[in-house]
């Protein structure tokens, strides 16, 4: 059957139940929603509908699904692997969340948030602030994403070390489902073991088994003091020694451990005019910790000395004010950016075992210098969660393909993971096939069969079409 | 098919394959493994497999399969409401994990201890004690309670409220599938977003999905200081703004946050002869945090000087040693065994919103009086996370599934869970039936039917048979 027959009359049916705010058609108005956020996927939809309520993503659902139309769920369009962009088709629907956008409660005693899919990360965060909590989700691209694409893609961020993915972070749920169900648990309850825990299956699965529409999402206090130093040293063993010593002496009031590679910082440097206090240090560690509590900074200071004292530190800085350390964290947020003025590279979002990444780093530069040898290493990333952006700077003959092989290869050494916190999404569905093991890509196909047996919800996104 | 017919020529087999010390078939020998901790089942197993390794697990599993025969997880068998305990059919295989108690690894630097699933929960916390972590589950049974069962059940206890259920904790998992395909994600990692999180769907599912074999945990650093401290409050309402005030205050140092009440407190006198220092409160509350800052003591302190200033708390005492502690501990662990002592009583273990607690309580006092006026509460738990344990001392004519349907049906107005940590099991099959939705109920039985399609894997727990 060729699904696109049926397309003019689906459009029909979804601008007679969502009115003309509801549904996008004109060519220039879809483009925004064709295009993934590093400009990797060019889509064409058949429509984007823009839902503002439940009932009307339900019945969005439910007429596609007569129709036999694929539907791509789109939050703030922010992910880094296409899972919200749709493919070049044609007969494919984008269903937009951004008009489900409120925040529906803020408790402060029972430290939860309800929102809407469409709410903008920043907003959730700015009102549980305004009552005085913190939502630990801390991304570069809070100001645009949105909390059901946070939730469908589990997403991680700087705070991770601390406060766990956005999984940990989700009391409740509420979701279509393929069939246009509505599977209502929107319980703020931190414990609940009455039966299959099943928003897990919806959380991290990329919209590919249903669509989130509404989130209850914990919150915490926001920890009244902070503490930021960058150490330089001169490997990652003893960033890794420099770690142990601060889980002992601070305990979960880390909140960031971050390893800067020289030539991160010497491209931050070229390309953004932000210069390290430690120019020169071959590896440099941003470390951060936050309590409620006085002695902080005490514990923390005896942190840095114990690591100089030892040689691991060969220098270190302590930001002395809150501008000082915005400073320090612009050298690390500098370095994506930096990185995409110096030509192309190849990014990968790895993790692997914490203790192992000095074994792992070594091994990967290893692996590179001898299969791409004119490739050079931008690692940076969040040594404290195990998470290690091994991005590549390339030469003018290496593929994408033989830098992930060689990169992922590694990883795979390791018991590491090829998609750390970017998910799969239609980027790396062919890489996740070979290096997942069969009988887990099964079960994964048998979960997907028993919720989304028409293959309607993003199809080609996480598993293969 | 009588399956029975099977089970002289399934026994060979598995006698065969397992050896002497791995089939137990004598009446007697089979006795502790047929009836549940709080010994409200009384089963009858074929044999109880006593696997002594991943890959007889598996093949106890086929064979199993392959006879149509049921299987029946069994772990420490502490579980509270009958998840491990076989029917009376005589037709059922327990399978034991106890002879899989290894512990493989603990690692200080990147918080992790990996475990067999026949590891006793306090052995695994001392191998982490031993390298100076510490494994935050902490339950009155983990002296044999062992991890299989605490993954397979996502157990609570003690510490939820700083350090989550159970699936927080678990970063890689090893299980066994229906089919007997052994699915290795024994990985390592904090952050890992390639592909469906399968491990979720066995976490809290009972056994019912496929058997854990051993698990990957995340340890922390365990806290160098504590403070803990008795408050007398009027009501639930003073406790609740107390606990507002030390979120403020503490942060997540805040560990345990109990809310106790008068009876409670009397029964422990009575049956246990433990007394309180503020005997007569109409309300206790027990808080406890801690922290390796020093601070912690003085904002401990703060919080208790604010709530008895606002009159919050009427009185209170602040344990001055590590013994003192334990006497207030030991009052609030004595209430469900000086409960035991006072006849016939039916427990509840339920959550509600943290926020709605003080309503819950009343609405559900209201009930009881209302609807079986000889009852009376013995009301106690987890405050901090939402978790009542509304225990109902009943008289002579109230039936269990009377006061079930009073407590429970308050529970379902405030948006709550019947079964907050101790699970669904056999206990409570027909409870989540009433109290879960269709769709919800629906979706788990999709989810049971695409892993578990013959129905072989713990049949009749937590959905019905």
């Amino acid at each position: 059957m060729d699904a696109s027959a049926g397309i003019p009359d689906l459009l029909a049916r979804l601008g007679a139940r969502l009115g003309p705010a509801g549904l996008v058609t004109d060519a220039a108005d879809l483009a925004p929603y064709a295009i993934d956020w590093r400009r990797m996927f060019h889509g064409r939809p058949a429509a984007v509908a823009r839902p503002g309520s439940t009932a009307d993503v339900a019945a969005v659902v439910d007429l596609c699904r007569a129709a036999g139309v694929p539907i791509v769920p789109q939050g703030g369009h922010t992910g880094l692997a296409g899972a919200a962009t749709p493919d070049a088709s044609g007969r494919q629907i984008v269903l937009s969340l951004a008009r489900m956008n409120a925040v529906r409660a803020v408790d402060p005693v029972g430290l939860t948030i309800e929102a809407e899919a469409g709410c903008i990360l920043r907003q959730a965060k700015d009102a549980a602030e305004a009552a005085g909590r913190f939502l630990p989700v801390t991304l570069a691209a809070e100001g645009s994403a949105m909390i059901g694409g946070i939730v469908a893609t589990n997403a991680g961020g700087l705070n991770v070390l601390r406060y766990g993915m956005t999984r940990g972070l989700v009391l409740g749920l509420e979701v279509v489902l393929p069939d246009g169900t509505v599977l209502d648990g929107l319980r703020a309850l931190r414990k609940d073991n009455a039966g299959y825990d099943w928003k897990q299956l919806f959380i991290g699965a990329e919209g590919t088994l249903g669509i989130v529409t509404a989130a209850i999402l914990r919150l915490v206090a926001r920890p009244r003091h902070t503490a930021t130093a960058l150490l330089a040293v001169a490997d990652p063993a003893a960033a890794l020694r420099i770690l142990h010593g601060a889980h002992d002496a601070l305990g979960e009031t880390i909140q960031a451990f971050e390893l800067i590679s020289r030539t991160s910082m010497d491209l931050v440097a070229e390309h953004a005019g932000l210069h390290s206090p430690l120019a020169g240090a071959a590896w440099s560690v941003l470390i951060e910790a936050g309590s409620s509590l006085l002695g902080l900074r005490e514990a923390f200071e005896s942190v840095l000395g114990a690591a100089l004292e030892s040689g691991d530190a060969v220098d270190g800085v302590l930001a002395e004010s809150g501008q000082q350390a915005a400073g320090l964290w612009a050298l690390r947020e500098g370095v994506s950016e930096a990185e995409g003025r110096t030509g192309r590279s190849v990014k990968h979002d790895v993790s692997v075992p914490i203790s192992a990444i000095p074994a792992f780093l070594d091994e990967t530069a290893r692996a590179l210098a001898a299969g791409a040898p004119a490739a050079r290493g931008n690692v940076f990333g969040h040594m404290g969660d195990g998470n290690i952006h091994y991005n590549v700077l390339v030469g003018p003959d290496d593929t994408t393909e033989a830098i992930n092989a060689i990169v992922h290869g590694v990883v795979e050494r390791f018991g590491g993971s090829i998609s750390a916190e970017h998910g799969i999404g239609q980027y790396r569905v062919a890489e996740l096939q070979r290096h997942r093991r069969p009988a887990e890509l099964d079960l994964a196909r048998r979960i997907k069969h028993a919720i989304d047996p028409q293959g309607l919800m993003n199809p080609g996104k996480v598993l293969p079409p």
